[in-house]
């Protein structure tokens, strides 16, 4: 029995999942929806898929779960109305950038007893697994501090970051999850220090472009998040665990392990710098986990509360940052 | 428009063609044959496409183009057959392990004007494309060295060696064709060491489990070929090229970027090792470059010519190491 | 022309120094004083060296320089003892525990227009020395963001720790003072969060074993530091900058290059972990410096004015973790 | 009691020994003897030495141990003369051109019972010391393939080839004693291809260049050693051995583990790219082991015997190249 999908927009993300489910056995995309009608069409050609109403395949008999990867602001709404028409619900991070609005949308799914599953591919990147497994295999002790790295190969148009909810909610967000599938126990204080040192229009959009996070939990466990929206290498994503045993840490990712060895030096190429080249198999590791996840009927992760607790990590580093203060996570 | 294409050969390899052919825009796989049904049944079955017998696939009208993946001794006569019958042939190496008899069914191919690649898989692995694009492009200058280590992770079956010709023909093979790949000029002589050293039995079949190579070209290159049958830490493939301006190499792959470090130093995992994991890409590379040399009408490459050449290479490795004494190619 | 330096200390660090000095052509060790007769006597006889009171060393007419490597609480009075003998003067870190009275000795330094240098022997690394070289050259482009992890092998004895001023005092320092190296900017404001994650006894005493740390300059720029006591693999110290053209980071050190590979995975040795042979051509380097600087007469670093801005870093970080808020620096 | 040595031969390697010494506790250097006056004038005063004549040195009471640092064709001749005078002899590399003028030369150390260690200085090299270590420890079972990589920066000048005793007998003759040091079994074949590849005067003197050789033992054991007298990207020296139960490799040295990362990739520095830079450790642990043999009156290794076997595969290296044959070890 293959899991019947449908997917609710179909631009960038919404092919890259496309093409996940493709490669996932089990899985089957019966119909896409966009409210650009030829953007439906180009996905639903190339997957094999029909092209529906976004109503309509909320509403289908032959579709037994959605993937949201729609605008941000579209996501609460059709995550309550999948939910009511119970359909499990897989969802682009993140549910909504307002989390009043993500504690109702959260709770209409709690109150349907709807399966969500909230976009942090991250979690299933083949390196970032591995560092986890070694943590819960015991190989590295208690965790003690968590060392993420994360910069854009490039900033985003202006007109992204208008919408994007700024630099914590849209990048960190991402590494706001890491830290909390990583740490081990919720963080209970959050400190940023935000500037804006790679292009002064991100400044006048009022957003940052350089971030340091500092996470603390209960137990003193500590998290530190470095962001830049520009590093000229590549698409930086290094992850460093230390614990009372040892260290665990995920190195980059290059196309190739070719070296050039000449009078200036050796040297190898630079990283993947584009998102979707880089979590390729993260994208597909999800989708797989999602169908398993809707199978099998147990537990969902990352579930809507960890969207939810990613996005008030979000706010309240964007408050230290106004208010130059650690804040408090209740 | 698309290649449409038939499989001759459901096996392990038929399997992995079948999985890149899925992959590859612009391919459809339609019709599948094995001598055993019911693995043509199940591999037709997973591909969407039809079983039909090998000789109704030679002479479908449907179909441009074949892909020979039974066992070596059907190879050339298959390659034959294809011919007149006016298919572009996608076959595996060796073509037949009897260099006369690789010359008559070249013979046959050039009389046909038949379009014939050989699975030279290697060249189409992003590492060692890298590699010989880094010769191209003159970063390293003048090929002077090349050098090869190749270990599989453990030995085949004894009823595999019986009928694999060898190690020079099994597995050196893939090094001379790559050696051949790099080096820029073609070998003039060959020498070769070879022992049994991991099983006793692999030297009473007759053949060695370990062996190093050097071949020569004319105006003095090098190329050295390192080969064992067992590697603890799998499957390692490494090679690098020495120049007169510089070194290029290509390192082995792993699963993952993850490093372990504690008490007892730093660890990272063993190498992939598993031919068909360590070299996914270069297969559906592979199939890629077929589909695109068949309907493109240009040269292929590695051609039959190529996989005469390394097998030329593999009996004078051979003879050298019977007779003790360096083997000159004609 | 040999500088003659007289040495104040022949504890653990003192050798050091005299193996350092032996190494430095253009350098004689002349006398050596300790509080203990016989540590000053066998260093004295290792090197070559007369025994003499700390006194006759200050006031000798054949010491062109002294070298202060005595208990903390010695160093202030040493050096403006020394600066009114007319000696220059190498001193081990921190100048005073007490920012004052670091405040007033470095008055004495002033009005006696004396040489003083102060041992942040980490400046002198290879490794980190070249990271500064790049950044000087313009190889990343203007410095946006410092990553500094620095852990210990071990925790020192408790008896060390009570005397030792605290982690960011004693530890810490020397980051604050190669951040400042590296960021090319003064922080103005200061963020740490620490805990006690190794050993229940280190927080007894009232410190930390486990602390990260933000600096942030005027223009933004981040630096952030990761402390531990213990790191089971061994003396990490690993430093990065991410600049607005690229990235230049320092790795650690081991004793060799070898690496094993087997069943288990690939395995390299622990870091080297002990600081004196971490930091052995440091150490080298560091006196090699001094003693250039007092005989060419120029600006001596890092000078009692670095010693002192790393000890208002360290007392920032201190009150911010006690305060819970960043501190700022005036 | 410290061991007292004389040295004869103030060039380069002279110093480098000078330097050794210097550095080895337990060791005094006495005197110093050169043809050239002023080179032995100008090291005795940099060492605190004295100026003799060789043949006082030979037949001075205050000397136990001799150093022969002179050209090669006055090795042998010093090693009997300073046997005949009941010195201890270190030798460096090669104790003649000539097997049969070896031979003689250590029927003489024999028969005067001397002790007499050869300078094959790599074998104290602390990477490939650990190699050999962790051969000895079982850690990768039974050594079955050795691989040498081992290139020189750039070819030594035309003067030198002359007297060299070509490119086998002066570069490839540390290979060759390395190979025997690792693979535990003396090789009974030889096998090598050379060229000229980097510079036609170097075969106009009627040597080469780039030379490959394999080096096979009684069970089967392969070494194969990759020589070059030209690498663009610094002194490449490089070892790893493969065994029944793993890999043992040690990477090439650089001054830094610094790296730069752009647009252009990821940049390392070249290697260390001058022997006495390389081996600067190898040269210190050699000559300590040497004053450790004389003083504790057991074997020394490596032992004239081991400059002896490495000659004649140098030899038989070339009769390979000439014949265009392996020839076989008796």
């Amino acid at each position: 029995m293959s899991l019947r999908l449908g997917l609710l927009g179909a631009g960038r993300i919404g092919k890259v999942h496309a093409g996940a489910i493709a490669a996932t056995p089990g899985a089957t995309l019966v119909a896409v929806a966009d409210a650009v009608p030829a953007a439906a069409e180009a996905l639903a050609h190339t997957a094999g898929a029909e092209v529906r109403e976004a109503d309509a395949i909320m509403n289908a008999a032959d579709i037994d779960a959605v993937l949201i990867t729609t605008p941000t602001d579209l996501h609460a709404e059709m995550i309550e109305q999948a939910a009511r028409a119970k359909k499990a619900i897989f969802c682009e991070k993140p549910i909504d950038l307002d989390v009043k609005r993500v504690r109702r949308c959260l709770g209409v799914v709690e109150a349907e007893k709807a399966v969500l599953m909230v976009g942090f591919n991250r979690r299933f990147d083949p390196n970032f697994m591995e560092v986890r497994r070694q943590i819960d295999q015991g190989t590295i002790g208690k965790v003690e501090m968590v060392t993420i790295i994360s910069r854009d190969p490039g900033p985003p148009p202006a007109e992204y970051i208008k919408r994007s909810g700024g630099i914590f909610r849209d990048m960190t967000i991402h590494d706001f999850d890491m830290a909390r599938f990583l740490l081990g126990e919720e963080p209970v204080s959050v400190y940023a220090s935000a500037s804006v040192l790679t292009d002064p229009v991100v400044g006048e959009l009022g957003d940052y472009d350089s971030a340091t996070v500092v996470l603390t939990t209960a137990s003193g466990r500590l998290a530190t998040i470095s962001n830049s929206r520009r590093a000229t290498y590549g698409y930086d994503q290094r992850i460093e665990v230390h614990g009372s045993r040892g260290l665990v840490s995920a190195d980059n990712v290059r196309a190739t392990n070719v070296e050039v060895a000449n009078g200036d030096g050796y040297r190898r190429e630079r990283l993947l710098d584009f998102f979707m080249t880089r979590y390729t198999e993260a994208y597909r590791n999800e989708i797989t986990a999602f169908v398993q996840a809707v199978e099998k009927g147990g537990a969902v992760t990352p579930s809507g509360e960890d969207g939810l607790k990613a996005l008030v990590l979000a706010d309240a580093a964007l408050r230290s940052v106004k208010e130059k203060r650690p804040v408090e996570i209740a």
